[in-house]
């Protein structure tokens, strides 16, 4: 688990859009972002008080979250540095890049000297048990997406933000790196070796309160020729009580393949729910969440009621309306 | 690759059973399996001129396959001096073992000095790319299972052989560490990263002649929890133009898991097909092939003549009766 409170590391940010992690963890952990930190031409800003790493540690601060993803996701050599400079004022690092922290020496030197911690949230850290597909106590909710970066991350954390105002047990459980730095912890599921792929869902999601919802991060489709194994893992390790479909209705191909169609909402309804009955016979459809930054509002409203008596469930875009409609699906499961 | 041709190392094994790669090499590569090695308490013979080291490099060897697995199935230590002579004289060694020839000094040691190659097969050496789901030319067949270890590589094996037989063009490609000590090459694809388990079945099975075969290993099972992403890679990387059903008849659970039952066959094809369909559209069940053991000869011609008419498939086990009749069936694909 990384420390919190964090200090969000934004670099020298190109554009807002650059500091996306950042953004997510300000947005759905408020309690974790108590201060930023830029460099030169950083044109990012989430809104927090400026700090040196001085002051970082004076406030309590316990970890640098590296917030911003340069061009390639790389650690850049001009962060270096003031990340240096975090370590040996006290504070770990936590960061989601493709290169590692664990690789750059002068970092490594620094951690070792002023026994901090460098959290790489892109490689797991544990030797995750293969899957036994055991039912385990407590519930458990999955997006599942006709196509990959449908909004699953969001749905999942809108719903937990919605079951703890209701007073209900919840847990987001995060399974890749922007998740994972937004809450703290969680399995890099894309980087789990093949046999422990389920395994490591399983170990995410344990035996809890008959009562407690467990809503685990959603990753590919099942209908993405490149990661639909992940999203197996997801269903069968996950052993699902409810799953939300979620879907972006203005793709024209699956991301990253225009010669692929993506498939019809009714096609992964039926596909995902027979996989899942495999582990969980139980496991019911229980709403729908469009992400309809394409539309107008009306548009939206338009489509979503079409929608709903197309489909029979509650189809909400949660960014727009809240997920509470999506909640409300799961009370009788 | 590993370098043909193969001594095949049976150690102490303490019975016939723990040599089953040595004999699946013996079985299925016989030009690959010219001399075997035995240390003293070997109960395994696979009828091959028992060779010292030093006769191996002189009759052609190129390379020692561990062919026996031990309890744990590790490296012996009784095994290393024989092993590291092998090195001297001047062959590599290739092994499916869980600890790697690459964690036992001595070996590596003796292999530098050498100039000899170390073969893991357990662990991927090539970086995979991530999976594009492009249409290759050439054609493929998969076997998928009910249930893991119900006779999907010998079914594949059996298929390349029938086909070669016919003077089809047709290669075996494996995705286990058995079938790769068997054939010299192919993915292991347990052990690859989940990001990039498609891609390395796309990698193992690229562009070919028009009417060339590959015939891919199937592992794990849609409906076995623990392996299901694994299988579901094989789908997508593989896009099949044909898939075959494996089953095993007496089966009461899923393989190591108590509580889990079986799919039925028909489930197993619905499933597949919808799923091989998102990467090719004309991918189709061509039969079924049944892995009879444990019923006697007329209990398995029965039991076969009933599920054709079931299933409307050519059902066939090939250990029995050969795989003609389901090549017969990918001839018109």
């Amino acid at each position: 688990m990384i420390e919190a409170p964090y200090l969000l590391f934004l670099g020298d940010a190109p554009d807002p859009l650059a500091a996306k992690v950042a953004q997510g963890i300000r947005d759905w952990r408020p309690d974790f972002a108590k201060a930023q930190f830029r460099l030169a031409g950083c044109k990012a800003d989430m809104g927090l008080p400026d700090m040196t790493m001085a002051e970082a540690v004076a406030a309590g601060i316990k970890t640098i979250v590296i917030g911003v993803a340069n061009r390639g996701g790389m650690i850049a050599p001009d962060w270096i540095a003031a990340l240096r400079e975090g370590l040996e004022a006290g504070m770990d690092i936590a960061s989601g890049l493709h290169n590692l922290l664990t690789d750059e020496g002068e970092l490594v030197a620094a951690a070792q000297v002023n026994g901090r911690t460098l959290h790489d949230v892109r490689i797991p850290t544990v030797a995750y048990p293969i899957a036994n597909g055991k039912r385990r106590t407590g519930k458990r909710v999955l997006a599942v997406g006709t196509d990959c970066s449908v909004g699953k991350m969001y749905t999942a954390i809108a719903l937990e933000r919605e079951m703890l105002a209701r007073g209900m047990k919840a847990t987001f459980r995060a399974t890749g790196q922007t998740g994972i730095l937004i809450t703290g912890g969680g399995v890099p599921l894309d980087a789990v070796i093949a046999d422990f792929m389920a395994g490591a869902v399983e170990y995410l999601t344990p035996d809890n309160d008959a009562d407690h919802w467990d809503i685990i991060e959603g990753q590919g489709s099942l209908f993405h020729p490149s990661y639909s194994g992940v999203t197996m893992a997801l269903i069968h390790g996950g052993q699902p009580d409810a799953l939300i479909l979620a879907h972006e209705p203005s793709r024209t191909h699956m991301r990253g393949l225009p010669h692929q169609s993506l498939p019809t909402l009714e096609q992964l309804r039926e596909t995902a729910l027979v996989l899942a009955k495999v582990v969980n016979p139980d496991c019911v459809v229980t709403g729908v969440s469009v992400n309809t930054a394409s539309m107008t509002e009306s548009e939206a409203l338009e489509y979503l009621a079409a929608l709903e008596i197309k489909t029979g469930l509650a189809c909400v875009d949660p960014y727009r309306q809240g997920a509470g409609r999506l909640v409300d699906g799961l009370m009788d499961v």
